[in-house]
């Protein structure tokens, strides 16, 4: 599965502009101009509030048991008066407020609790940011769900579609629809402290002023009793055997990292942050094996911030095993307080750290230098003469030290992605064999049959947890939709004369899966299998190259479109992206994309997803993507004394011969996929039997170059 | 020939560091460390004044007939005891003096009556930089040339191994040896805005105060009656027939450019921009078929500023004809005074225009301002109250739009380049030809020996006026210096035993050549050959690239290394530069190389170089490299509406089949070195008679792959 693109890219009719939107910023440019919200070299999938994929459906239930609890098409009016009553409640005061998608956590999948945009709007689609003013309520969101807005959407209600000609960004149209000196309000746990930083700039130039409502989500306040539960489902100990390496030694892994840069904490709040640094999991959001939490971790302590309702006792002990005292969920801004007034220099990464927490430690340390200021009855900073530095703290910014750390996986780790993607295979086979056969008997499926079909057979897999994110079933012109989300209600039956795209994973005690593949049930089109030969030699080309160490995945991007090129075709997203082990199916730093701003240098035990593909409007989408683990390669010579680095497969799964054009592949590209067929069929026919085994070898068997 | 690489690139030991040391500068990083020169977009070939490719031979002259008359051993203690006593002049008042090693226009080949760095120092080496203070003297080289150095320093001087450990750079060196509060002078001619105003900064910190010296260069007045008169050979018109726009047209369209800019004027002083601007031609230095000259453009007239004995009668015409004014060369900064005295708003390139020109408009600015001031009554500044703007000229500082323009060629530059193409590779038969039957009976030829017969060859050809460089003709373990220059005394013998790279270039009259060819003359190694085939492949990989508009170079430099990484070798250069038509051999703005920081797209009717290589240390250097147009390829698609991109062969000349280890080929490598061979002996041996025309046939054989 892709990662999502910024708008900027999904939404350019015309890519000329992409190779330098990307420099620019990785926020959606169409909503945010101007407003550069995240280093460079991270990859934005996660981290830009108006990207969040949200989703409604909980863990692993198919897809036709979903029904949206928070969707109400009645008293919509109803809902914006009440909103805005509050606007002029003391202690608010406001003219406008902006409600993101997103969670204080800046997850690309939250818990319904935070779906905030959608309950007030109705509008449930996962990209969208709602502008509420006293006069007017406008949504934008990107072409995907123009069509879903429109339905969702009452009359009081302005549909922004954003990237379409003339239609103004959020930041536009609140600088021209405000009178100037507006007080604009936001949540401050919603906003990473980058992004509500420059969003304040960006009003500041009509004079209007961001206002951090600390106490009250005024969302929440109108959604009372009807709002759902936060998440409490118990937390679980991810096994060493998984995990590879203790929390403990992890944690004096990151206090070694403090202590370099000059600090003595850190507060963590990306969630898989937290997760892979205590070996814990949770099933807070769908598709994150994650829970709801804080952690700050001190030289000589850490306290981790969560409901202690979900703590069991092994976990409990767990935690103390590796010198973590629990606190609850919203006892963070006071211990930020705490910490700042201790004179603790805290390390925040302001990309993803919300500004709740940012501005609570800065306001608290400037009152901790005040409070020093008047205990030497002098009102002046204080300096130590030696280094210029003032006495109290002021904080350490930069990108967290975890994010990397995650990505370099263990050998425990990689083992535990090895064999559940083996697992995995053993249920795609057994579904693919099903869905050819219920296609020939002429039975109509629909998409959302089919993505329910596989989760059944995953399921039925050892150590199987969830799906990793929603499956992307697309028949026909559906698969040219690139993020295409099958809705029971709408969707298409499986047609077995159009290409069928299947982008799908799922969550195992052991490993994160995520694998794509497109096929034709019935004849292909010349066109059809010139698209997929060149999409499969780009995928090869990835696959196969080796490159010396320090190289930014974007240097490899090129290799995967250059067939396709050829003839004049290309794809609207980035190549690849790092996947968690047994966490999120999207993770930094690294990615392997033509937006070559993400400097962060592929490394030995990065995980990438190789996906390239080609989608054509109204007709079909092809994408073939395998999961690949970055390694050393013993190449016979290292000039410069580099180390050479290639990729290691972790997905084993047939890509259909039928639809390869032969006659385009080089001799090695035949090769190669002969040679992957036979290892697909030495891995994963041990796990099979009976018609699924007889699949397995019909697919897998090699191709002749005339 | 590749573009000279910066120090930071050629002089690290392990590449390891070069992916990210092209972002930080493009200035050698070894002599001003934090200092960013140039716009990222900019090449850096001929910018950077501590890069530059001194030349001390004149126009095609044969190399054996070079003697440097500006190196004498002798008295160099006299020098430096004058120079130093100039520190103390009334009007100077210095501690120290930085020479480096350029002209007044960033030049890459620069008249001898500017090597004044050669001259104070005795070190005839391309690239340098000295520093004198009262009591020391060091100059900075780079590894090419630490052994020259020692030869031509006397004890007098410190040389400064530039990269090696420990080694510090000028301005570390300068910030330690200075007692705070120094003087450092520097002639504001020879360096550009930019980097005059990043060395203030950088010496600002040990509180030295960077001196400008407008009125003297103290070289100069201490070289006296020796030092070679400036050159002053006549300037001819470059004919529309291979210009293909007259000057008139030319000037018009860079007046709409100023008007878009909201300026009226604008300064050039980039040699190679004037010569294309305005359709002359010079031969003030070896190489670049420029002259010496400033160009100021206002919107109602123009003025070029040159010395008047180069104008002929015809030059003087076509000027006239063009609106061009003469004035005499000094006459450039009393002209830029009374631009700004006029209140003309003056477009500055601060990364090319010198900071004499920059510093000089700046201060007049604001002089015209406070004279504004004082008419008004009023010390303060002048507003008009509308947009905020203040009365007075500020200068418009971007770079030059003629850069762009002089790259994108048109069709009589390119049917020029083409032709002069295959008058070259004529010259260049008969020169390989000649040489394989002298080796094969054995005659010793020495590596300057063959690169004057190769001049011979082209000086026979129609509209030959000089090479384009010094050839780099390097036997053995010669090859692997990327920037060898054999000189008479100490070059090697053509070893028919050992692989032999030659890279030269011409300029003729309608266009400019610049080609490499690795042969061995006896048995390859199965090594040698495998590096070359993988060379090769590259080259082809690159040469066959079709890629979207809006690409910028370095995305496709992967496509010419991934061969070389499949077995761990690499090259520490760039893989193409620019080339002017009928100009110079370097040009920007666009480049293909692993420095990711040059974001100019590659456009239609670029010229660039495909010349990647490979140079095994002590053993040979490899390089294929031909020239490529940039054009449209008519893809039978055009995704997102966008026009696909490609390359024509400028360059038809055989590439040695010997070489070539066929079994690593693909069929469609095997058939793109056949059907260019076809090529090259359908355009080259029309030209061709005799034993050439039989050489040139056996040369262009198809190779069969088993």
């Amino acid at each position: 599965m892709m990662q999502p693109l910024s708008f900027s890219a999904s939404l350019t009719q015309s890519s000329r502009s992409l190779y330098y939107r990307f420099l620019s910023s990785s926020l959606p440019t169409s909503f945010f101009p101007n407003i550069r919200t995240q280093p460079k070299f991270y990859s934005n999938f996660s981290k830009c509030p108006l990207l969040i994929k949200g989703c409604s459906s909980i863990t692993a239930k198919p897809s036709s048991q979903i029904r949206r609890n928070i969707t109400h098409k009645s008293e919509p009016d109803e809902k914006l008066r009440a909103l805005r009553e509050l606007f002029s409640k003391p202690g608010v005061g406001i003219d406008a407020y902006i409600i993101p998608s997103q969670d204080a956590h800046q997850s690309e999948f939250i818990a319904e609790c935070y779906m905030r945009r959608a309950y007030i709007s109705g509008f449930t689609g996962s990209a969208g940011t709602v502008v509420v003013t006293k006069e007017q309520a406008a949504l934008w969101t990107d072409g995907r769900y123009f069509l879903q807005a429109e339905k969702q959407l009452n009359s009081s209600w302005i549909l922004m579609r954003a990237g379409n000609l003339g239609v103004p960004n959020t930041i536009e149209w609140l600088n021209d629809v405000l009178p100037p000196g507006a007080k604009v309000g936001i949540d401050p746990f919603l906003f990473s402290f980058d992004v509500a930083e420059e969003l304040k700039e960006a009003i500041a130039k009509k004079n209007h002023k961001l206002i951090y409502l600390y106490d009250t989500n005024l969302v929440d306040e109108i959604w009372k009793e009807s709002r759902p539960k936060p998440p409490n489902k118990p937390i679980r100990v991810h096994d060493i055997k998984y995990a590879g390496v203790d929390a403990a030694s992890k944690l004096s892994y990151l206090r070694s990292q403090l202590l370099d840069a000059g600090s003595s904490a850190i507060v963590i709040s990306m969630l898989d942050e937290i997760a892979w640094l205590l070996n814990l999991r949770g099933s807070d959001a769908p598709h994150s094996p994650v829970m709801y939490a804080y952690l700050t971790v001190e030289i000589d302590g850490a306290k981790l911030f969560v409901d202690n309702s979900k703590v069991t006792p092994e976990v409990l002990n767990h935690l103390k095993n590796a010198g973590v005292e629990l606190r609850p969920y919203d006892a963070i801004l006071s211990e930020i307080e705490s910490l700042a007034a201790r004179g603790v220099e805290l390390w925040l990464d302001p990309s993803s750290v919300n500004a709740a927490i940012v501005n609570t430690y800065k306001s608290a340390c400037d009152r901790h230098l005040e409070n020093l200021g008047s205990k030497n009855d002098s009102m002046t900073k204080i300096y130590d003469g030696s280094n210029g530095q003032s006495w109290g703290p002021s904080g350490v910014y930069k990108a967290s030290p975890i994010s990397l750390a995650k990505a370099l996986k263990n050998p425990a780790e990689l083992q535990g992605m090895r064999d559940s993607h083996l697992r995995d295979a053993a249920a795609l086979a057994q579904f693919w064999a099903w869905l050819e056969e219920e296609i020939h008997k002429d039975v109509k499926l629909t998409e959302v049959d089919v993505a329910d079909k596989l989760l059944e057979f995953r399921s039925k897999q050892a150590g199987f947890l969830d799906t990793s994110f929603d499956s992307i079933s697309g028949s026909g012109a559906n698969g040219a939709i690139i993020h295409y989300k099958p809705e029971p209600k709408s969707c298409s039956i499986v047609d077995s004369k159009k290409l069928f795209l299947l982008d799908s994973g799922a969550q195992y005690v052991d490993g994160t899966t995520d694998i794509t593949r497109t096929v034709h049930f019935g004849e292909p089109t010349a066109y059809e299998k010139e698209c997929f030969t060149r999409v499969l030699q780009g995928h090869i080309a990835l696959d196969q190259a080796v490159f010396p160490e320090n190289t930014p995945g974007f240097v490899l991007d090129a290799f995967a479109r250059s067939f396709l090129w050829k003839i004049g075709l290309d794809y609207r997203h980035g190549t690849g992206h790092g996947v968690g082990a047994a966490l999120n199916v999207h993770e930094g730093p690294q990615s392997i994309s033509f937006r070559f701003g993400n400097m962060t240098p592929l490394q030995k035990g990065m995980i990438v997803s190789n996906e390239p593909g080609y989608y054509e409007d109204h007709a079909f989408g092809i994408r073939i993507e395998n999961l690949l683990h970055v390694k050393e390669i013993n190449t016979p010579n290292r000039f410069g004394g580099m180390e050479y680095l290639g990729f290691e497969k972790l997905t084993f799964f047939p890509i259909q011969a039928k639809m390869v054009d032969v006659s385009l592949l080089s001799a090695s590209e035949v090769n190669w996929l002969n040679d992957y067929h036979s290892q697909v069929w030495e891995k994963v026919s041990p796990l099979l039997d009976g018609p699924t085994h007889e699949w397995l070898w019909s697919n897998t068997r090699p191709l002749v170059k005339q």
